[in-house]
């Protein structure tokens, strides 16, 4: 008979493999992981629900460690519990260039990794948005398939982060009982003690946000266990603060901010293996501490097999509902009602915002995609993200569709990414485009795991008026073009609205953020001009007529309208000028050298943006113009503004004519008149 | 004899002058000023320490309208206490182009306006940092010549906001007991009714953070006046929930989010005038309601005049001192020490990281330049932002000069606008450039502001290793480069580090950021390089040797030792390479035509930088090459990541010698050999 293995054995087995994993990689963060490791031991090994041999299994716990800097306590974890693909030569390549095993937590390079997390603060409130999902989900399928906790586990950092009380607020407000956060309580940040900047007392701070609080000391399991049982039964979100050693076990180092980020180095870690009687080699686990891990690992075997019976025993259409919403099928004739929406708009040509053209599209997709999960930053009216198929989501009816995120914008974009990582669902929500801003880092996170997250940014100019500077961006398209896999569409008109709305639908694998105008724009797209749409990213609008192109504009959003004007004042004067739609410059770059070379013409090339000029200058060549924005907007009406700052037919035509690469044909025009 | 005029007369001018204005703009917030107008009333009349007639006066109580939308009430005060330039002309051009009475408060834009408001949670967050210079000023000079509070209006919105926890956090750990937040709990956000997403106990919540709280009606002049004395006599920080009608007065939308940020509209103005019993023609204010006005914007008058004397009183030496530091004088010795310093940097040549070469200089300019206050987000030995004159800055020794800001780096930037804005201080504070993302929404007012705030942002890349691609920013450089009035310096070695700091500290009217390597990087300007330096923002570095110049490689940062490698590579080939070290665009573009041509050259132009190409076409033309990255990093030691990003020596040779523009030295070469 085996004898069973104590809890510290298995907790030394974390501590081990982090220390060894960080001073072979010479780089890295011992001191949480050796913290956290007997908290982390009790809820693997007596609460998590999951089956290690099948990561994706939809009725998991979730565990996001939103310290991600300790990512050798989860990488610990996943090879300690025989996920697939977490050999021990994984933990050795730790923070090696290809390794799973990356300086933080990577969602997509290994199994178990549920979110992204490093940037401090992202991970809770990715799990918010998780726990949520699983909140909405059960309320949709009912218990019998959807029935799991998001735990969660943050350091004093993630709850110093602005973002962390918007998302316990959230959390609070909606009751999600199902998330408890594992608030690493070590006292230690960087700079020292945490007393030497922070004396919050966090179990007061989330009770005052509607949360259940307990403190215990994580290194006492059986109290770390009670705590966890309490945590699951209350019937509000659950923060345990766990009162650690950072660097538990290093003899001298312990306690300090030393063990935070920093390798132990040799001495100090033969004295640890002294300390915690843990005699064995680095990277090197006994088989009876492996085969309890492994046997925590397959614990959920039992649980899984018995929600897949009753899945099976599911009625076909409820099954069948399962399957499509978590495949995010969009099979529904969504695609037939665009088009037709799209004729009719053309055919109707109405003078609308693109924020209203936005809410136009909603209102026919939303009835035939319940995926589509949306909302708003306390800007529903402004933005148009609600629509009649779109109801609230609140206590009782937790299904519904519409989430009053409240004045938080970065939650919002987090708690996104964690519906669209928890499954299912396409969240989408809105703000004004100045405040992307205040949710960047999410957005960020949304691009670097690949998620399908629809950001609506509306009053995207000057062109939203009166609010003035604060709120006018000009720095803000530059901001979102230069995210790495991040897809931004200006549309023109409302036309190229509902395209902007296809090619975000059709787009599973990364962000795609609408930019939307305030005001009213006239639409562009009332009869043919040719093949061209916003999913080419660029194509032409209207081409020269009154003789061979010589100038083309190249225009986004409000401004192509603008261009359009202009074009008509120009052509009368015997210059052959075309305008270029581009609402998206990812879409555009993507198309082949030919197509980009004839869109953008030989001639003279202007470019018109009401923001910034940054980036532009791609498009334009050396001699090229960029009618824009040279600094920051002012408050006034929309329409003075334009004029203040230049951005009109006017402006073009006169900085057109007035161009060496147009004297020929401006003179000549002279002439005839 | 005149009889007294009553609160609420005094009030309701207030609330008349803001339906007014906002329906003459027909734009506005009419909501927040007439609800706030009671609390208002009782602190300008009979706490506010202020002398309309002397709005600079540095002693004054400060206000803060953190709910800037509620810009009408500020305007309001401003006129009816007789700031200079409010007359009644400028509230009728409320949101007019070039008025004062822009649609948030702008700073600057007219007497009285401590701050810009508007993006929820800066001015609260600011608010801090104006509450901590009292604190270190009065330390600093003693309570005869600084002793004063800071009071702030906030919303929920701002309430909500992640910036806001901490903002609060920070102040409530440092008991900075002279800031007096006014919550307006009007219950009615723009969605509708605040318990739709919020059911916080903002008390409760201020109060785990070391607050004293109170709640009083808002409606209730002698229970305001109550509450507001109390939180003065109060050791800590202290919030005071008002709780008000949004739009008291009118009939039929107070209460309602109707009110909030759209014109009441002809009849509901009638009925409120009626309502009120103001039966005065729009913008009129009776004399006798005036007058009372009038006195309340001079009862600070005595009380200037007894500081003036107190300042007239004290030793001349204390009186220049006071007097350097709120001019923000930088006549001491420092130009003379850094020069000495980069020449002896320049003789010795260190390879060093550039966060290093920053801490360096810093060492020299610290003791010599007492404005200079600085701080981190819990990154002090990583951004190298303390120095030995910088001592911690803590209850008892709170006119030291460094700052634990905590992993708040939203708030750190806010704060930093605080202290900025309260004047004397020069602040700077440090974090990893990929958070200057956490904090762009106050990093963007302090450029919109013009105010003199230093961002050092360190691990500028790939090249901070294995940290891995959350900690890499690829879109951060463009991100600041695309933010109007920030100067963005990423300087190659410790030489331009330090000419870096010079430009920073001669900046008086606008923000600098100082981009910086965590990586060693080479000395290369060990001696003469010509004349040019960072303060050119680009400049030859190393001009092409073996034959005329055909290629010129620009790079800025880390990567220009990289650049300088490569040049070494092509010159023997009968390549004549030139370097460009193009530290700061934005002083680079200032340059006139004919230096900028010259710097860049006719030949094939190479672009070189660890980050997103977005703007790099600008100075590359049209057959320009950019070397750097595609999109996001990854988590590996750094020189192996600079070889998997393709961003060596090596890869720029190929580049240009496979360019056609090379092809003909190439082969001349190849010949040769």
């Amino acid at each position: 008979m085996t004898r069973p293995i104590p809890h510290v054995e298995m907790a030394n087995a974390i501590r081990a493999l982090s220390m060894d994993a960080v001073e072979a990689a010479q780089s890295g963060h011992p001191g949480m992981p050796m913290g956290m490791a007997d908290v982390a031991t009790v809820l693997f090994t007596r609460f998590l629900k999951f089956d290690a041999s099948a990561p994706e299994w939809h009725d998991r716990d979730r565990f996001v460690l939103s310290a991600g800097h300790g990512s050798m306590l989860l990488y610990s974890l996943l090879h300690l519990c025989g996920y697939p693909g977490w050999d021990m030569d994984v933990l050795r390549s730790f923070r090696q260039l290809g390794s799973p095993a990356a300086g933080h937590p990577e969602y997509g390079h290994g199994a178990g990794i549920e979110t992204t997390t490093g940037p401090l603060g992202q991970g809770l409130a990715a799990a918010v948005g998780m726990a949520l999902g699983e909140e909405r989900d059960r309320a949709r399928f009912g218990s019998d398939l959807v029935d799991h906790y998001t735990y969660v586990v943050t350091g004093d950092g993630c709850l110093m982060e602005g973002i962390s009380h918007e998302a316990i607020s959230f959390a609070g407000h909606h009751r999600l009982s199902r998330l408890i956060v594992l608030f690493d309580d070590n006292h230690v940040s960087i700079d020292g003690d945490t007393a030497l900047t922070c004396s919050d007392d966090q179990a007061a701070r989330f009770k005052a946000c509607g949360w259940h609080c307990q403190s215990v000391d994580g290194h006492d399991p059986e109290a770390v266990a009670a705590a966890i049982g309490a945590a699951r039964d209350s019937d509000r979100p659950s923060m345990i603060a766990c009162r650690t050693i950072i660097g538990y076990g290093a003899p001298s180092k312990a306690g300090t901010a030393k063990v935070h980020g920093a390798p132990l180095g040799p001495e100090e870690i033969e004295a640890a293996r002294a300390a915690l009687v843990w005699p064995h080699a680095p990277f090197t686990v006994p088989d009876t501490i492996l085969n309890a891990w492994r046997a925590a690992g397959s614990r959920g075997k039992s649980e899984r097999a018995a929600w897949i019976d009753r899945f099976n025993a599911a009625p076909s259409q409820a099954r069948a509902d399962f399957t499509a919403y978590y495949d995010r099928d969009l099979s529904a004739g969504w695609k037939a009602a665009l088009t037709a929406h799209i004729a009719q708009e053309s055919r109707t040509a109405p003078s609308k915002a693109t924020r209203k053209a936005s809410g136009d599209a909603l209102e026919v997709l939303t009835p035939l995609l319940p995926a589509l999960v949306g909302g708003s930053a306390d800007l529903t009216g402004s933005v148009n993200t609600r629509t009649n198929a779109t109801e609230t989501m609140q206590s009782g009816i937790m299904e519904n569709r519409y989430i009053h995120y409240g004045i938080r914008e970065h939650a919002m974009a987090a708690i996104m990414n964690g519906l669209a990582l928890h499954g299912g669902t396409i969240p989408y929500g809105g703000t004004f485009l100045v405040f992307a801003g205040y949710m960047h880092p999410a957005m960020r996170l949304s691009a670097l795991m690949g998620l399908q997250v629809i950001y609506i940014l509306t009053h995207d100019s000057i062109g939203l008026g009166e609010d003035g500077p604060t709120h006018q961006p000009v720095e803000t398209l530059a901001m979102l073009r230069a995210t790495p896999n991040l897809t931004v569409i200006r549309p023109a008109d409302t036309v190229e609205t509902s395209e902007a709305w296809a090619i975000a639908l059709k787009r599973k694998d990364g962000p795609t953020a609408i930019v939307l105008s305030r005001q009213n724009l006239p639409c562009l797209r009332t009869k043919s001009t040719g093949d061209g749409s916003a999913a080419d990213g660029g194509y032409i609008l209207r081409e020269a007529a009154c003789a061979p192109r010589t100038v083309t504009l190249i225009a986004t959003g409000s401004e192509t309208s603008i261009a359009v004007a202009a074009r008509d004042a120009l052509e009368p004067r015997g210059i052959g000028t075309a305008v270029v739609s581009l609402p998206s410059w990812e879409l555009f770059d993507a198309q082949n050298d030919d197509y980009r070379r004839r869109v953008l013409g030989t001639g003279l090339r202007v470019g018109i943006e009401a923001a910034g000029s940054l980036g532009w200058h791609k498009y334009l060549g050396e001699d090229g113009i960029f009618i824009g924005m040279q600094g920051f907007g002012a408050s006034g009406p929309a329409e003075e503004l334009y004029r203040h700052f230049g951005i009109t037919a006017d402006a073009i035509v006169d900085a057109v004519v007035s161009h060496p690469k147009t004297q020929g044909q401006t003179q000549h025009e002279h002439e005839q008149v």
